[in-house]
């Protein structure tokens, strides 16, 4: 059963991949919530930094990746949510 | 330290909440990725049977929660897809 958590562990990490490269590719973030990823990129940093304070590759590697992709989403969303602004 | 812990749990598992009602309020889902949803959904499920596995309330709690609010952006997101291939 221990690898369901590592299964499920790869899912949501990978997960934000698709995602990202759509949002790279299309330019598109309208209907994604800027507050989701604000939360969330700042979310999976925390667990990182927990992960590595407690010195599990597991926590800390796999929140590491998941935040790389959910920080270029926010990025792309924080650039149209700007240039709406102006 | 260990509060890091929680507030990295809270903070991933309520930020699926304002996306949720974003899709929900707007019934838009055209830059938000399918297959996202799919992997993020199917493995915070694997999470949450997981969590319940180690009688980890954590775990479990946190998933479940989670995977309330993926499903219900997958489901809309699922509308969108089937609506196009009409």
């Amino acid at each position: 059963m221990a690898y369901l958590g590592v299964i499920a562990a790869c899912l949501t990490t990978i997960s934000f991949l698709p995602q990202a490269i759509q949002v790279i590719r299309t330019k598109d973030t309208t209907s994604i919530s800027f507050m989701m990823y604000l939360m969330f990129t700042t979310g999976v940093f925390f667990w990182a930094v927990y992960g590595i304070w407690l010195r599990d590759v597991s926590i800390a590697g796999a929140n590491v990746i998941t935040f790389v992709f959910a920080s270029v989403i926010l990025f792309y969303k924080y650039r149209e949510v700007r240039g709406k602004s102006k």
